[in-house]
């Protein structure tokens, strides 16, 4: 409630540093050793968090005294200069592509968002990056770019909105070709709307934000809202399968496009025409979604666009206990009546949501105890160590939505407890400035495997911890934040203090490496929306098969025999 | 209401020859010269059909004296011997596998029901069969036949409903090697059932009705209904891209499946897991969806079960003109309130099935005649000529269908009115016996097109009728399928007596032919459900780019590099 956007929280509490987010809107701890949070985006901005350093130090074993600060700015001094492919360069200057090779530039384009590219730059330390960067101004820049990039052979790297958490942006060490970022985002238009069709034409750079307040200055929205969408840019969600916290609704990115257009050496590869559903073949989109970059870059989209709802609602339910909520998701998804979103926290991601609440009454010594007397008056018999909160949005036509309400709200009530005011959903802000680190990963997997992926990945990420030196113990955590037919998303989040460890990243992705693992021996999927970029490379052959893998090669080989696009992800 | 099986009834009218449907169940103009159905299985059976003549006669211009019998029985003796693969054929034995060389098995999988195909069989035509048939029994004997013809370099065709109007089953002529008909039907068993996850996990070969009797007997349902469903299978549904009448509820084939199993001669693709939705590259499945016997046989198939609705209703709306009816169709698709299924009939239609009702009154001196009375009491205003009808099907709960059917006719009532009794949804019997011959086909197009499209298409093909000496006005005639946020699929159909042709398949080919590009022309699709084949394939490249399609091709080359699966559509 206070913001939807918990993974921006998540990113503007770990550094300093603006790689990601912005620099005004940031948790901090004051002098009284208060969490505050800055700035004034979000509903949390300017507010002072009581519970919060109670809840940090008690879940971490962190300490406000023992601070790891950030390098302030990017070190600069350390971006090797730049191997520039000259007579590619002159090419695209005749073509007037805007271009640069400042350090600033590559370095913001040389990562995305995982623990340890953040972590890098805020420790300093800086790879390979891009030697430069272009900015397309439209489909036919793009055209031009890819042309003169297999002519000259350069490496091409397409770049949205930089929120990858999945390596994708990491420019290969191998490479020995001039790497040249191909940034979208003055590719940010929209081209037409079309209100009898319902369906917007758009340029793929535009970010989330962008195009839904401008679809809505019109009177439509597309509906899609990924955690990342402040940032996120829409020919990233069509390269990585992109899903949105409303698709009950609206559809993840493969039910929202309607047609893609992308440039790739080969040629330009695109449908003919708008038909909403073909059987010519199989479906060319899914050539290109989730082709992560390296068959081309997709320029422009038609999309699917719905008048904005006239209301929203949203609402919780208490559970006891973590079985009980997974069974009302799993009921209210057997009766098809999930409203726009349905998320489940366990009970660690909601002791952390109530340590956010700006307003906890002061009569209570501490966090832990005032949930307890809270839960107890309002929850009889629910125990605060073990219940759990179901945070729900509904959407649409007031008279629908009251009685959509009321429909999930009864099959809830065998489960848990309505409760009106909507509980916190905003989770996961860790504080790398106190040695804390962490990140997240997700996974989808059928309903009768959700419960015991959940408990097995958590206890085998607090045994990796400690068998790995972790002093503390992790804060290893889940929530339910999709449910579909035969399934549900399950998102996972771990953190821990790091204090005494010498390579803590390494320790971090060699416990994510080992609940990576322990989730497909779950039966859960690769990722549900994340995507494979090179962090989940070695898990693709066993995903898909080897036929499946081989097919993929096939494509990239017929559409890129120069690997022209080679950020080398998912193959 | 008489049979939603349209399709069943078109075929099982064309020809005396058993090449499709049941050879009970078959339209015969009696001594009165008054129509019957035959057989027990359909609601229209052992009716007499009195205004059915009359439409007929002045429909095509048609006469029942004047007959075209068919040949009684397949001429087998036209069938030329096979050219076995002895190897092959030794090695298969060796493995246990069943299969013949009888002509008559040879020949029945040798078509699919396109104009072309039945009427050939029906003159005693026959052109190139395969020269075996093999039936493998699971998915096993299935990657031992798939691996033998790789050794010994025979052509495979996958069969399973032998239901394409594609001339997908077609022999390609310019084929050297021993042609092998791999039949899916012993293949039929569901392997489980998983009530938990509401999947069902089933082999590809069974049957669409024998599917959903099993599964109803366990209280479930698929939901997946094409009109070929009494005779068509899972394999060929998946490899066609098949759209079910209620997809609606149910989505289409994509839709339903959560996991495909396909042997290639690369090796078996599979996923290798059930989660519901994955970001793990490009979706492998949409790479077998569509792929039309090219690169593989499906042998398993896990997909999505629903419980058996406790309730269904069948309804109709009465527009005064087919714009009334599309605008109709468009507002409740905007409005995402669609029922199971509704399909709008034009007033050729519409005449048609009113033909094929048994109970009208007989003070009616003429069928038309009948039809304006009823309609000048009925429906004030409403010109028999331009009206047309909608045909909707609710399922679900008792309560929520009632609730439903409100909003739909509510916003039905602005367009038009609601008719509580099912108008007849049952179309297109043509008679071939009488000279009469006809097909149908299909498209999906932006709402916005739907009319030009309609109109378009209907009057190209009058005229191209008439340009190529066809005597009498043809029947042309649409209806629209299905309703998506973006558009809708459009199925025409067409037919005429080709008395005094001396080659009517060429000419109905060539008006199909015309039609098609109309239809690619007012922005259709190439197809929406049927598929390519052989029959649209010169499209293709247009249809999804060269580069899509090289894109396809290389997939093809890396999978099945000899060209096992030669039967040659789509590429």
């Amino acid at each position: 409630p206070y913001s939807k956007k918990g993974t921006f929280i998540l990113k503007c509490f770990l550094s300093d540093w603006n790689g990601w987010g912005y620099s005004d809107s940031r948790f901090l701890f004051n002098k009284k050793g208060q969490a505050e949070f800055t700035g004034k985006r979000y509903r949390l901005s300017g507010l002072i968090l009581p519970s919060l350093k109670d809840w940090f130090e008690g879940t971490f074993g962190a300490n406000l005294q023992h601070k790891s600060p950030a390098t302030p700015t990017v070190n600069l001094s350390a971006v090797a200069p730049p191997d520039l492919n000259e007579p590619f360069v002159e090419d695209l200057k005749a073509a007037g592509v805007a271009m640069s090779h400042d350090p600033e530039d590559r370095v913001f384009r040389a990562h995305g968002h995982c623990l340890h590219e953040i972590f890098a730059l805020r420790e300093g330390r800086i790879g390979r990056v891009p030697d430069m960067v272009v900015w397309p101004s439209c489909h036919k820049d793009v055209e031009k770019i890819v042309e003169l990039a297999c002519k000259h052979n350069v490496c091409l790297i397409p770049y949205g909105g930089g929120t990858s958490v999945s390596s994708a942006l990491e420019c290969p060490r191998e490479e020995t070709r001039s790497i040249v970022s191909l940034d979208t985002s003055q590719m940010n238009r929209i081209l037409w709307i079309d209100e009898k069709n319902l369906t917007a034409h758009v340029e793929a750079g535009i970010i989330g934000q962008d195009l839904e307040r401008q679809l809505n200055e019109r009177g439509y929205c597309t509906g899609h809202e990924p955690d990342s969408m402040e940032f996120s840019s829409l020919g990233g969600w069509v390269a990585t399968r992109a899903s949105g916290m409303k698709k009950n609704i609206y559809g993840n990115i493969e039910e929202l496009v309607v047609h893609i257009k992308m440039v790739t050496p080969r040629g330009v590869i695109e449908k003919s025409c708008l038909g909403p559903r073909m059987s010519t073949g199989p479906d060319i989109h899914h050539f290109i979604l989730g082709s992560e970059g390296t068959l081309g870059v997709v320029t422009e989209v038609t999309l699917k666009i719905r008048p904005i709802p006239e209301y929203q609602k949203y609402g919780s339910v208490v559970f006891p206990n973590f079985q009980q909520g997974v069974a009302c998701l799993r009921e209210v998804a057997r009766q098809r009546c999930a409203p726009a979103s349905i998320r489940l926290m366990d009970n660690e991601q909601f002791q952390f949501g109530h340590a956010l609440k700006p307003q906890v009454s002061s009569i209570f010594t501490s966090f832990l105890d005032g949930l307890k007397k809270f839960y107890i008056t309002k929850f009889k018999g629910f125990d605060p160590h073990h219940l759990c909160v179901a945070t729900l949005l509904f959407e649409g036509d007031r008279g629908k939505v009251l009685q959509h309400e009321k429909q999930v709200y009864d099959i809830a009530a065998k489960f848990g407890i309505h409760y009106k005011k909507h509980l916190c959903v905003c989770v996961q802000d860790l504080g790398m400035d106190y040695y804390v680190i962490g990140e997240s990963f997700e996974t989808s997997v059928p309903w009768d495997r959700v419960l015991d992926l959940c408990r097995n990945v958590k206890e085998r990420i607090v045994r990796e911890c400690k068998e790995r030196g972790v002093q503390f113990p992790p804060l290893s955590t889940c929530r339910v934040t999709q449910t579909y037919d035969a399934g549900a998303c399950v998102y996972f989040y771990f953190a821990f203090n790091y204090r005494g460890l010498s390579d803590p990243v390494h320790v971090y992705e060699q416990v994510e490496h080992a609940a990576r693992e322990e989730i497909l021996a779950n039966g859960g999927s690769l990722s549900h929306h994340h995507g494979v970029g090179k962090l989940r490379k070695e898990w693709m052959k066993e995903s898909v098969s080897g036929v499946g893998l081989g097919m993929l090669k096939s494509v990239k080989e017929y559409v890129d025999p120069q690997n022209v696009f080679g950020n080398r992800n998912l193959l």
